[in-house]
């Protein structure tokens, strides 16, 4: 069902030096599946993380948070359970395996990261985890194999590996992540992470990080629903070559932004039920902000979402979830465009469009809807997908 | 597929002296049934209403917004087509319908107040229109029959009434309105006609409408999507008693908002798709504001809407909406219920809960969410729906 998303090829996923991955079968929610995933990392590696700004956010969220600041040796994530909306009983079970793992590698529990994602509101079976971390540490994981250990609904493993030349040696980029449902990351999407063996202070890294966030995961939508587990974490081993220059830094953050929208579009292709990736480009407003801002409410419409599932070059649909976007354009300065089509020029049809022109756009499984505001130099891109049968039937079946 | 919601029997629909209904069928899409409804009101009579505030509000809106502020003698409603993103042409076309149903009337075109609904983006038929217009003027329909002559996607014609004392006498309200997807009023909901035979000075009317609206038509949502067309009119003949005292203007707001709700849980009930009807209550909030903030994110969440087609209670997918509504809550301090089921306590399962108790709660076609914030004393309640396969079906094979 994925939307032109194959799974990657592992040959093409680097290793990261300084990084040693570990994949268990852990049986946490089903038996014979790959569900436990630990990453090592060597003393001295850099480590910054954006979490969800839901209220709700998971126990394991709150400990990441807080363990973030120390010398970060290993993260820990398990799927088939989000340990979120579990209270203190949560945090409470997210530091056993913090403490199991720490006590096996010699280091603080402190110095651990947990993750979850999975079902809501269910306890965390941390004895599982924890008798699963053995087989975690035994041997050394490709990143396809670690992609395949945090899936839930996706259908497709999510990995994405650059190379990047600094001025002083080659470094790596490579990352995971997944989703497909509940996806409308506020700071980043659950879950996604991505390594270099580059050596990146801490300051750098933070805003490196940031940008990269907000020009990847902070560009998509499934649903609007923002989840409770998020996280998006950037790791520098250092055992490669340093960028501290800015050259080097600006060409490092470029490959992880890279790596990043990679794997973010990646969980819009691979959206429960989605039949479209969608790119939605908002042109000519005042400002970023208010350009996402009616770049979201096109990419949120239910019937925006069922027009683009049905090919249909429904443009009122989309003029009106303009209108409903909060920013006080003006109508009649409105051009809309579907790919290269103009379908609307000053807020009313364009009289030389034929409908067939937006059907046979519609039908592609990839296209663009691109709105031009005409009111200031602004713009902003976001990824989505439409609203399928499957997506319900998913969803009413399905216990997130 | 109307949750609990049958006809409004003809009997119980009182006629508002001073307001004389008549309908056509002007074969404006389809040939056949009523599309043409036109409402001509006494001398004397007040007008207040509230429009949508999508800024690609349609042509009709444009002109009854400025209309409004003469002498109202009549209100010209076709279904069909919406005249939205029509542009200049638009108005033009519904100026035709105004200057046309003034001559028959022998009124000036500026106090005919139009409305449309139905397909955005084409051009308003208003040749057919006006080829109705003898027809809807030539006998008297019941508010029955005028709702019938407003529907698109209804499936079931929405009318109520009520009789309120006042001091000199009894006055009538009665209203109908229309409305099944593209449903998140702003400001009203396309299209609700609430009309009395009180007199009504019209400041009062004004204050009595914007009241009315913000505790009817502005607390339902079916799928968050702001329509173009909103328009919810209240009329006061003078026909009948007068309201001046602040008790009897009291006592009437009370009839028309009662006669408003009605309407407005009756677009809910029948909403594209629906299968159930859920009130979202969100208790002990600092403001009303984000009371209904929160409330709307439960009520617009595809995952929430999903588990209610499902009768899955799905705590997490609630907490998790409630959570990213951007309220800075406490999400250790929220407690969740289903009908009388105290389902989560302090931002967790409550232990004592069993989940037959939530799946029996929400297999009811009618059941309450309702989430106790515990920062405040404010509360808010909005009336929404489930997202069925319907939905999807009726939204991407129809035409809005």
């Amino acid at each position: 069902m994925a939307v032109n998303l194959a799974p990657p090829d592992g040959a093409s996923l680097h290793r990261v030096a300084g990084v040693v991955l570990g994949v268990a079968m852990a049986a946490i929610r089903k038996a014979g599946r790959k569900d436990l995933l630990v990453i090592r990392l060597d003393a001295g590696a850099t480590v910054a993380g954006v979490f969800t700004r839901n209220r709700f956010c998971a126990a394991p969220v709150l400990l990441a948070r807080q363990h973030l600041k120390n010398g970060v040796r290993a993260l820990v994530v398990n799927t088939g359970n989000a340990n979120a909306g579990t209270g203190a009983d949560g945090v409470k079970r997210a530091m056993q395996v913090c403490r199991a793992l720490a006590a096996r590698l010699g280091c603080k529990p402190t110095q651990v990261l947990p993750f979850s994602t999975g079902v809501i509101m269910e306890p965390l079976p941390a004895e599982r985890i924890i008798a699963g971390l053995p087989q975690a540490l035994s041997g050394s994981a490709d990143w396809l194999s670690a992609a395949e250990a945090i899936m839930t609904t996706d259908t497709v493993p999510k990995a994405a590996s650059r190379k990047v030349r600094l001025s002083s040696g080659e470094a790596t980029v490579s990352g995971i992540a997944k989703g497909a449902g509940m996806i409308r990351p506020d700071m980043a999407t659950m879950l996604g992470f991505v390594a270099t063996d580059a050596g990146v202070g801490r300051a750098q890294l933070n805003a490196m990080l940031k940008r990269a966030a907000q020009r990847s995961f902070n560009c998509i939508t499934v649903d609007g629903d923002t989840s409770t587990n998020d996280a998006f974490m950037l790791i520098a081993s250092g055992a490669g070559p340093m960028a501290s220059a800015a050259r080097d830094v600006q060409a490092l953050e470029e490959a992880v932004t890279d790596v990043a929208r990679c794997l973010a579009q990646a969980i819009v292709r691979d959206a429960e039920g989605a039949t479209k990736f969608v790119t939605v480009t908002v042109e000519r407003g005042r400002s970023t902000e208010e350009c996402r801002r009616i770049a979201y409410a096109i990419s949120h419409s239910p019937l925006v979402k069922t027009a683009f599932f049905a090919s249909d070059p429904n443009l009122g649909r989309i003029l009106a979830a303009i209108g409903y976007a909060g920013v006080p354009l003006d109508s009649a300065k409105i051009d809309l465009w579907i790919d290269e089509i103009p379908v609307a020029k000053r807020g009313a049809r364009n009289p030389a469009y034929r409908e067939e022109q937006g059907v046979a756009a519609m039908k592609k499984p990839e296209f663009t809807v691109r709105a031009v505001v005409n009111r200031g130099k602004a713009r902003a891109t976001l990824w989505t997908c439409d609203l399928s049968f499957d997506y319900v039937k998913i969803n009413a079946e399905y216990r997130t």
